[in-house]
This record gives C-alpha cells, sequence and structure tokens, in this order.
C-alpha cells in the first residue's frame, strides 16, 4: 500500500489529474485515476471519456494486467473525485473497487453531490480510505462544474452558429442555415447530452424549432424544453403543440437567467438562444461552456448573436477563453467550432 | 528523360500539386516540383516556403543525391508553374536547372507575369522543354493570385482583430488591444510579406497607427502607406508627418477599392483598416486572402468589423473559406487566427 505521506500523494494526484485533463470538457466533470503498485509506481491509468462512458476508476481497473490483478490488495487508487456509490448508466465504482479487491483509495475532493458518500462506504468494506486530500483539485481541473454545484444550479452549456461579422440571421431575420450539416450535427450531439434545453420566445416565434435530438441512426428523441420569454406563442408552432400535448415543455414567462434555471429540473441545461436570452445568461455569467460554430460568411445587417449585450470597454470585455485542453478549433466541414469558457 | 505523354505527366503534375499544397497560402503562388528518374519514379521534390525562400524548383533540385546528380541529364524536372528568369532574391531557376544540368523541364502552367519566358530560356539553352501542359493548374493551386494576375492588381491581404461579437473597438471607439501580444506579432509578420500597406482615414483617426513593421531583433522598418478616405488628418498624428516628411505616405481621398489599389505601387497590398474600407473590398470582391484574430471576448455595443457591409440573405451571404490547405485555424496565445479565403 501507497505509503501514507502528503508529497507522495501529491505527486500522485498530479499524475491522474493529467489524466483526467485527457477527458472531454464539459458538464461532465473531468475525472483521472491511477493506480500504484506498493512501490509507488503507476501501474494503470484511465480518466473518463464523458457522459455514458466508463468512470476513471473503472478505466484504471481495467487497464490492470493480470499479474497486478492477482496482487489487488497491495494496490492502491488514486483518483482525483470520490468514487460514487450510486448506480448510473455506468455503476458504481465502489463496487468495481470491492470486486476487484484493491487495498487502498485516496482521492483529492469529496463529491459534494448526492453521488458522495463513496469513501465512506468504502472504508465500511475494509479498504484502507483517505479522502479530501486534495479538495482543492476539483476547482483546478472542473472549475465550473465545481461552481455551479456549489451554487446549487445546472450547468449550463450554450451554442450558438454565427456569421463572421457575428449574425444569427439576415437582415430578414431568416437563420436557417448559417452553419452546415456538420455544425447541425455536432449540436444535436451536444443536445443528446443534457437534461433540458432552455430558449426564448423570440427564437420559437422566429425558427418555430423542434428541438429534438436527431443523431445517426437513432430514433428522434424530445429533450424536455422551458421556453422563456414573455411573448405569445401561437398554438400552431411545435412547442406550443408539445406543451399543451404534455408536460416536457414548460413556459417561463421571464428572461431572468436565475428564475429560468430554477424551472428546469435537470443538472445540465442546454442554452439554445437566442441573442437576448444568451447575453442575459452571459451577463449573469451562466454560461459555463459555449460551443461556437462560426461559419466563414459575413451577412452584413442583421441579427447580432449577443444583441442585448451591455457595452464593456475594451480593457474589460466579457473575458472567454478557448479551452485550454479540451475540444481544440476544429473544422467542421466549412465551419470552424470553437469551445469556449468564461476566463477565471 | 521521362516517355512524353500526357497520363504520365497529369500523375507527375499531381505530385508536384501535392508538393505545392505543403506551401504557405497566401501572395506568394504555391509551387511544387518533383524530379522524376528516366523510370518515372520522383527522386526528389520541393515546394516553395514563402517569400524570401528558395522556389520549387531549386529546393528539388537541392533534394537530389549524389547519384542522380551524376546522371542529371537523365532526369526530368515537372513543376507546377514555368520557372522564372529574373534574378530575384532567390536567384532563377533557369540558371539552377542548367547548372544542375537537368535533361528535360516539364510544367503545367506558362508564368503571366514578367517572371515568364524562362521555359524559352531553357529550350534555347538545349534542355528538352514541354511547357503549358496543363494551363489550369495554376488556377487550381492559386486562383485568388492568378486572379489577380490576370487583372493586373495586387493581390491583396487583409487583416482583422476582432471579438467574438465581432467588435473592432468598444463603445468608446477604443480598440487596443482587443487581440493579444501574439496576433500582434503575426500582424507584424504579415505586413513584412507586403509593398503597401492601405488604411482608411478613420482608423488613421482613432488610433494614430505607425503601420511599421517590428519583428524580433530586425530594426524597425517603415512599409508605404496609402491613406483612402475624406477625412482631414491633423498634422501632429505619425502617418501625416511621415507624409509631410517624404513620399512613402500617399494620400487618396477616395474609399473607392479600385482607385485605391491603382494608387498602390507595388503587387501585394495589406488592408489594415477600418471597417467601412473593409467592407468596401469585400463587396468589390477585392480581398485575396484574411487573416482573422478572434480574441475569445465579448464587447457588446462598439464598432462592428464590417460595418459598412450592405446586407446579404442567409441564403446567398459573402461566402468565404478556411483555407483548405494553408494555414490551419490555430491558437496564437488566447487569440485564434482564421485564414480565409473568398470561396470559388
Amino acid at each position: 500500500m501507497l505509503a501514507q505521506n502528503a508529497s507522495a500523494w501529491a505527486a500522485a494526484i498530479g499524475a491522474a489529474e493529467r489524466e483526467a485533463l485527457k477527458g472531454h470538457r464539459g458538464a461532465n466533470p473531468l475525472v483521472g485515476a491511477v493506480i500504484l503498485a506498493p512501490g509507488g509506481e503507476v501501474v494503470a491509468s484511465g480518466f473518463h471519456r464523458g457522459a455514458g462512458h466508463p468512470h476513471a476508476e473503472v478505466e484504471a481497473i481495467s487497464a490492470l494486467g493480470p499479474t497486478w490483478r492477482e496482487r489487488a490488495g497491495e494496490l492502491t487508487l488514486v483518483v482525483t473525485l470520490e468514487p460514487c456509490r450510486l448506480t448510473g448508466r455506468t455503476g458504481p465504482c465502489v463496487r468495481a473497487v470491492l470486486e476487484a479487491g484493491l487495498g487502498a483509495v485516496v482521492y483529492a475532493a469529496a463529491d459534494p453531490t448526492p453521488n458522495g458518500g463513496g469513501g465512506a462506504e468504502l472504508a465500511r468494506a475494509g479498504v484502507s480510505v483517505r479522502g479530501g486530500v486534495d479538495p482543492a483539485s476539483a476547482g483546478r481541473l472542473n472549475p465550473r462544474w465545481s461552481r455551479a454545484k456549489a451554487a446549487g444550479r445546472p450547468f449550463v452549456t450554450a451554442h450558438l452558429a454565427q456569421s463572421l461579422d457575428a449574425k444569427v440571421a439576415d437582415a430578414a431575420g431568416r437563420g436557417r442555415w448559417i452553419s452546415g450539416p456538420e455544425a447541425r450535427e455536432h449540436s444535436h450531439a451536444v443536445r443528446a447530452r443534457v437534461g433540458t434545453i432552455v430558449v426564448g420566445t423570440g427564437t420559437v416565434l422566429a425558427d418555430d424549432p423542434a428541438l429534438t435530438v436527431r443523431l445517426g441512426e437513432e430514433p428522434e428523441r424530445a429533450v424536455p424544453v422551458v421556453i422563456a420569454g414573455a411573448s405569445e406563442l401561437p398554438a400552431t408552432l411545435g412547442l406550443a403543440r408539445r406543451a399543451a400535448a404534455g408536460a416536457d415543455v414548460v413556459r417561463v414567462r421571464d428572461h431572468d437567467p436565475h428564475v429560468v434555471l430554477a424551472a428546469c429540473g435537470s443538472n445540465h441545461v442546454l442554452l439554445e438562444g437566442g441573442p437576448t436570452l444568451l447575453a442575459a445568461f452571459i451577463e449573469a455569467d451562466l454560461v459555463d461552456e459555449l460551443f461556437l460554430y462560426q461559419a466563414p460568411l459575413f451577412l452584413g445587417p442583421g441579427v447580432d448573436s449577443t444583441a442585448a449585450l451591455s457595452p464593456r470597454p475594451v480593457g474589460a470585455p466579457w473575458r472567454w477563453a478557448h479551452d485550454p485542453a479540451g475540444d481544440e478549433p476544429d473544422r467542421l466541414g466549412r465551419d470552424l467550432l470553437l469551445h469556449l469558457s468564461p476566463a477565471a
């Protein structure tokens, strides 16, 4: 088992954090894990690849060679976040640790969500556990995720397709299609990751969007929607029909982001637009990540992508940053995908 | 020597074009060359890396191994553009071919500029020459360059630093500094490649720019400037002082791009801005490439980067394209560099 001294843990947690940074940034927190031999050397590692993929602990355990599996009781799992104890899509990490027979678990930060408590569960089962040895790790790896959790609000993803002159629609209000099919496919993959979609009444009136998820061969799927804004919506619109038919479309007659988020019954919200709502969320510092589809075209006068944003001086703008470790700016067909987060 | 049949040439020109595409896109045309053994296999290749670098022919000849140098008379140089005959910064390619003793030269497209005529010169010197076997190659590789040459006008590069909401300045008109130091350094490297800088009177009044080239340890260098626009400029401004002191700053009291370009005494012009001039050049289809420095920030209401552009419907916008083979979208410090050209 790992000699229990702080500098050895710090080095191992550093290694686990480097693993974590290989993962997909965004609503799913980055988590990394390493498994240490009694002498302290890393014998396996893993990271969380995103929603629907195994957790870092499971990945690391899967990577163990047969010799070390036999000697699992001598090994220490070092992970950036407390192992989960609930059975989600991927099974609880607590069970994976116990089934593998690992002797010890060290984790940097406790899990503040209902998934927390895995450390205590492992200790009760006889595993040697040292938890919360570096609580700041969560903030380093997942600052926006940590902040959202601490505030008791959903993580907010926004996406936006705009021209080079930052228009989401032309002078006649038409925005379909500024971006190409590859960008639209990516936007469906983003929708597939969230629990709730938020859209403003202006966008509903202008585009009559379905806001469903259409991915490859999978059947089209509806995602719960919150419509924000005061405008009346004709009953003929698709979302108005969905609202009348069932409970998965909710109206909030307000643009206040806090009010809107309170109406979202999930921990991950996608802001579809339009410009008024996006500006309100940016000003409230309530956009955690932004996928910006930049189409290589100019439209001239039209609808600005963040029309309602209040002015900032050039020395103190609304500062954002390209995701330093996650999705690189990438071509999506003719368009460019930018993955941005508010700068710290 | 290469068996003189069309399909062998087509394959060799394809290989030379693939070489060419490794080069730096922009004002310097992409040119590539391969050298073929008597059996048709490629024994050396080269491409033009940009201004100040050796031409593709010279690169390919330099890459020849000693055995093939001895047998140069049996080799065929296949190049996408007619070898040049003038002594520029890099020496004429005609001389390099003759000094190497190559037996044959095949080129895809004749050079329509004063550098042309190299093919005839080689033939007079006893080289077996087949020229113009694929004139369309120039258009495939360098469509904008070919078009500018054909129109007898300079190649026009524009650069632009803007926010995510496409502002070049805040509501108070301040644009310094939207982009970071790495982007500004790149913009100096772009200035270093051109013969003339064009700037509007609005930008001169707002920023009092020096428009010099400052690159690393090199001494600061002035580039000839054309100031376009009707506004009077106070004699205290830097460019007004340069205009009074010498002949390298010219005033054109007009925004018409054709009038402005006619006043530029070089074959490569850099459009520095501002928005009025940029929009006029875009509308006239007289921007051949655009370096866009995209800073990850929002400014809210301010100065639009292409404010004077006339409206286009979303189905028929001013279409551009990310350079398909040249500079990839790339991080420059915190900013992103986009290299764009008008779509065909």
